[in-house]
């Protein structure tokens, strides 16, 4: 039994106006591969040697030790060594190839792994900018209109959960507003808190509230992503973060996070060997807590800019580094989150468009199953952007017809056309054009193509112009979807009262 | 003895300052399969069934038609009909896998097919724009301008033809002093004019001046391209441009053009098939003239709006047609021209960024071997764009690194750099970055990655902007290559000789 079918939102799907049904994005094209087998090998090969020569780090978590412990590690203080191939093991034995995050809209559940790809919006900005108020702290106010707005998004399946940072609440009880936003207004799955371990039980028991406890012991309904302290260390606030998320059969996204030339080597095979050592152990853990429960190999690796330090973004080495990132996780059979339309530009131009774009389009060929950052982000993380939001959107639009494939069949190969037609005529009302334009390409929200003196006489918009009614179109119209009874109260009365039991914390 | 060493241009190199050698692409990543062999074998099916049922026509060309009549045509009239494989045959039999176009400066020519590729700018724009000066008509100056800021890129190897059209010049004389120009502030190889059977033969023996007729005669030193009159018809002017290079062993492009519902089907496998039809015929052309002439596969396939009818770029159909007109270039064994840095948009804005890294990088994964508007095209090839023209360059310079592939051997490893750094440490002054940081990564011209604090202490700029003062600085150090004794003047004596004998034509 799903809990919407339980409480009854598919009748008012009708009254859920100006949201398409977003489409689920199942690939139909190969991935590529950068690597033959021999080279893999020798990745896995170097993540060994750095488990097994060099270890991992777990600092402050006893349980998490003796977790590995028992499964063989070689514990020295807080230094673990793993003998070759054993760290795979427990990832290949009982991590799921792919599984669901179900929605109380069970049209907006979403399966990650396989052949699924699932794009997620911007996570972890302290600023927001548009064209109209610049750029300023995040707000609440601003989560929910960045919440309502991803709701409304056709190529958007998830709805991540800091789209950005609501600077005005404390630090210690943001996490309960921010997800009581995204219950309230989207039935795209969220993520939940990962910040402290309290705040984490704090998200599972608002799944809980919302979805009931026992479809949640069964059914993944909340999904968390954690960053690992690379190079090659776990915090203990974090190991504890993936035991309770993992306990609760609830998803987990290992992210290694690697910024060459600082947390990794500069050069992208040894970081690329250091990102899977990293990854592993951590849905290692997820099994050693629960088998089988959801788990995703996860990564951040990216590249900076040798004259200031600063991490970039959309660059050859990163885009380098995610094709082997895939064959890695294809060979562990499990679900990969890998890039996002990332830039390190201050605002939604061609720098940012471009290093969005290769991001992307890298991402794709490698196989990402899973895409945070997918619409948004600016400035290296540090934004997000009103207008970029939706302008990735169309972006994330063309990679589901990308990855679609190109049909080989009668129709498409069209010899009817060629004979109605024949040479030195045109096909634009030909039986075969009228027969299949309408859903022959994608088109685009932002691609303008009118003539120039068309353009020039609407005002000379450029695409972050369009973009910038879009937004506000879709935030006016923007419905929340309904709740069942008694949930709406229940999740205000649980965020009331743990909000009671602490003072503020802004730090 | 090649043009350049005859004439010692190599000794002044050196004063050559503001102006990197530029670096030469050689493809050490495996190429992108969309399809399988059967899928490959469906297109080319039904390639053969468009050339047996349907047909090419030629028109007003009756050398070209008896060519193939005597290789097994069915002639009918204008419509030419080829027994299935029998145009594959004529081209797989003797045109060249990859060929060089050679430069008066050795180290500036080119080899296209194989694993190289080569990337020329725009092409064929009537219109310019800048930051100053706005939209506006072509001019020689402009192209004068183009021409000098091309020859200082770093990531363009070929030095095309019309980066602009200098509509200020008669039509039927500006092709003289057009590639007058690009010989005498360039050495990037050029191409020659395609717009009439003469203009052609007068760029073969520009040519000849620049070469010498006996270098010429054995040695590409000239490459034109031409587009095909799709669908399914050769005019005569172009078959006999086709036969004019071809008969002086000078390089063709042969380009089927075809957006999608226009000029060919609205489905993309009939458009691949047609195109692949196409190209073939014509490049069947020139190995009847002359048997190893060297020919390149050409294919402008895109898609267009339903809403106006205008063409679009950079979408997810004509990537997919990239993938699958890749593979079968590779089938026939010859060189692949395919893609560019391709837009609607009308200012280098996050449209055109988006739509051009698309295109470049789903062309890229094809294979392609010469990218002809690999910089500066906007407003589907109505403008050439200052600005984009530089920050196209850019985005070819990662071109560069990502088809350079990962290195994976002890080094990049970097296993003395786990022991070094530890758990918890980071790299950034570590034994392993100090000795890899200088050229471990692609340092992008217009990636800023500034802190926006900084950022805005100068001003702001976007990536229009900084490249507004790029383009500039290029063409203050431009220096135009010293050409050998003589030339200059035989060059200025054919060209005012030529425009001499004609009246002015302006259509």
């Amino acid at each position: 039994m799903t809990a919407t079918r339980r409480r009854g939102d598919r009748s008012r799907r009708s009254r859920d106006r100006g949201v398409k049904v977003i489409q689920k994005l199942e690939r139909r094209i190969p991935y590529y591969d950068l690597f033959e087998e021999d080279g893999l090998d020798l990745i896995e090969l170097h993540a060994d040697r750095i488990l097994a020569e060099v270890g991992i780090e777990i600092w402050g978590d006893e349980v998490t030790i003796e977790l590995f412990r028992d499964a063989g590690a070689t514990v020295d203080g807080q230094r673990l060594r793993f003998d070759p191939g054993l760290v795979t093991d427990i990832v290949k034995r009982t991590t799921p190839g792919q599984f669901v995050q179900h929605s109380r809209d069970p049209e907006r559940s979403v399966t990650i792994g396989g052949d699924h790809t699932v794009f997620a919006p911007g996570y972890g900005m302290p600023f927001v900018r548009d064209l109209d108020r610049g750029r300023r702290y995040g707000t609440m106010a601003d989560l929910e209109d960045l919440v309502k707005i991803n709701h409304t998004l056709e190529w958007t399946h998830h709805s991540g959960l800091v789209i950005c940072e609501p600077t005005d609440v404390a630090v210690n009880k943001r996490h309960l507003d921010m997800l009581a936003l995204h219950f309230r207004h989207s039935t795209k799955p969220p993520l939940g808190a990962i910040t402290a371990p309290e705040r984490a039980l704090d998200s599972i028991e608002m799944a809980r509230i919302v979805f009931g406890a026992e479809h949640l012991d069964d059914h993944c309904v909340i999904m968390a992503n954690i960053n690992v302290n690379s190079p090659l260390v776990y915090d203990g606030a974090v190991t504890k973060v993936i035991r309770h998320y993992a306990a609760a059969g609830q998803g987990m996204v290992i992210c290694p996070f690697i910024l060459g030339g600082a947390m990794g080597p500069v050069t992208p095979a040894g970081a690329v060997a250091q990102a899977h050592a990293e990854a592993m152990v951590g849905v290692a853990l997820t099994q050693l807590v629960r088998p089988g429960a959801p788990a995703i190999y996860g990564n951040f690796l990216t590249t900076m800019s040798l004259r200031s330090g600063a991490p970039t973004f959309g660059t050859p080495e990163a885009g380098l580094a995610y094709f082997a990132v895939g064959q890695l996780a294809r060979r562990l059979g499990i679900p990969l989150r890998c890039g996002g339309s990332f830039t390190s530009s201050k605002l939604p131009d061609a720098q940012a468009a471009s290093e969005s774009a290769t991001s992307l389009s890298t991402a794709m060929m490698s196989g990402a199953n899973f895409v945070l950052h997918a619409a948004g982000w600016l400035e290296g993380g540090l934004v997000m952007d009103y207008e970029k939001l939706v302008l990735d959107n169309d972006r994330l639009g063309m990679t589901h017809v990308l990855l679609r494939g190109m049909a080989l069949d009668e129709n498409a190969f069209a010899m009817d056309g060629f004979h109605e037609v024949g040479p030195g005529s045109h096909f634009l009302g030909s039986a075969h054009t009228l027969a299949n334009y309408e859903h022959a390409y994608y088109e685009a929200t932002f691609g303008d193509a009118v003539s120039w003196e068309q353009w020039h006489e609407e005002g000379e918009m450029d695409a972050r112009q369009r973009a910038n009614a879009d937004w506000k179109a879709r935030l006016a119209n923007h419905e929340s979807p309904p709740m069942a009874a008694g949930v709406d109260e229940a999740l205000t009365e649980f965020v009331d009262r743990r909000k009671a039991s602490m003072e503020d914390a802004w730090y």
